[in-house]
């Protein structure tokens, strides 16, 4: 089945210990669709200037996904964002710039032929935004929400709003803590679920990540990446595996789930280890499915006999 | 086969969000030796004073521990620890008087009958003590070592020693990274490998533990725990549950060492459910296999077919 990736899409300019890049393609759109792909097909909705390179846009139609939804802005300017991470933190990046341009008056609106997509990724933009996707929506079988501190910040009741719509949410750990005003995890967690969603994800960098639900809880390592050359869209391309994987099974189950979850931790590590999206177009669904191998390999344990 | 376990046995005064203790049974000895003796027998090596009070030994007893190494010293006052941990860090305590008393001049002498015993854990003392003990053992089968950030930036050179005479070592992440200088788990754990030890085992606190050989990686997330009531004696129990469990078994294998990350990971999940040695001495080994299948549970998910 389908996916619907809504986010931004921009230009990044980034240095990291690993390197330099200077407005390579980014966005959570873009990591999110590209992430999808690789088990569902994927149509694509978000804003750019007509400043954008055709190329990046060729990188999403070579892998079938319909950008149909983007809107080019007539002389305007593609959302652009600078930034750095530190050798001794990779897991936050630290913004130097950020140019919204285009992406400041964007205003979600779907084609026709999108409403009915049944799997949708509401990527991280503003909750006003994401809840105008969803009220274009008809009936969508599965929405997940991923968000970030500056909402959690500024915009708390209309992200309420949209979690109240939400099956299943996607944060990292500070954000879960932050927006559920607890130190404790699982507490924080186990709050996410009164907020709408029926399922929480908690992205916990080389943690792993944790899936959580009235069912119980599940706990995935993350797989030891030797080097880390750019952990951005590492969230985005977790959360497109994740629901592209969910969407190429058509429904939902606790095990399904988990391997959902296995499976965006596989593309978001593919992706972490080149800059903008080369870590994963460079990247086969054989490989995929080889280092979901290892992945289970790495944290499996026999039951001993007493 | 039998385990010996050398270290610290003390009196802990103890804060925590959840309560006080006050002169509590506590110690590096005395954590590891209690939790081995849920799988194998022990024999305790340490020292205390003449005010150590005879119901903390009987602790000890009552877990078929052979206490005859614990050196009792006339007039001396036993080793105390006063500390408490902060709601918001309940992985590091903050020390607010460490009295050394007996404990400063404590030379380990192993009655005779304890040098043959073949599977030995060093906890966390001087480096010069855990050779002094290593130097009157008769061909252990294997030996585990824990250490600390005292002794990895003071004694530096000593560690080192003991460790070429090592077959696991245990830390946790920020003593890895310390001692091997680097911000990069893996590229520590590797390094520790070059030092002696055939095997690491890195204790990552809420995040799980990771086990590191020429074989491999294993990943073990950590069970949520809803209220950690005191954290003291983790990383103890952790390597008595583990160690345990290896000489249950009487030899090592990969399978066996990651059977044994899980159950130590399981009986310290005990302790910190309460306050000194409570959390494992009201535990029966049911509950503990209960709980190791939970864990187990926990982190499974299944290969799908694509």
């Amino acid at each position: 089945m389908e996916v619907l990736v809504v986010g931004s899409i921009g230009l990044d300019t980034i240095k990291t210990p690993y390197g330099t890049m200077k407005e390579g393609l980014g966005g959570s759109a873009t990591y999110g669709s590209v992430a999808a792909s690789f088990f569902a097909p994927v149509k694509v909705v978000g804003v750019v200037g007509d400043d954008f390179p055709a190329a990046h846009l060729k990188t999403l139609t070579k892998r079938k996904i319909d950008t149909s939804g983007i809107q080019i802005i007539k002389n305007g300017k593609t959302f652009r964002w600078e930034g750095h991470y530190d050798d001794k933190d990779m897991n936050s990046a630290i913004t130097v710039k950020t140019d919204l341009n285009v992406f400041a008056d964007f205003k979600p609106e779907l084609p026709e032929d999108f409403k009915k997509t049944p799997f949708v990724f509401l990527g991280n933009i503003h909750p006003a935004l994401q809840l105008c996707v969803l009220k274009q929506m008809k009936k969508p079988k599965l929405v997940i929400l991923d968000s970030m501190n500056l909402w959690i910040n500024t915009t708390r009741d209309e992200l309420f709003k949209v979690l109240k719509m939400t099956d299943i949410i996607l944060l990292n750990e500070g954000e879960t803590k932050m927006l559920c005003d607890t130190n404790n995890l699982i507490e924080g967690a186990r709050k996410l679920l009164k907020m709408g969603p029926k399922y929480a994800v908690i992205k916990k960098g080389e943690h792993g990540a944790m899936l959580i639900s009235k069912n119980g809880i599940f706990l995935l390592p993350a797989l030891p990446i030797d080097k880390v050359a750019d952990p951005t869209g590492a969230g985005d391309s977790f959360a497109g595996g994740f629901i592209g994987y969910i969407a190429s099974r058509g429904r939902i189950s606790e095990s399904i789930l988990r391997e959902a979850v296995a499976l965006g931790s596989v593309i978001a590590s593919f992706n972490v280890q080149d800059f903008s999206l080369n870590g994963m177009t460079k990247t086969s669904k054989k490989q995929v499915i080889a280092r979901l191998k290892e992945l289970r390999k790495l944290s499996q344990f026999d039951l001993p006999k007493f």
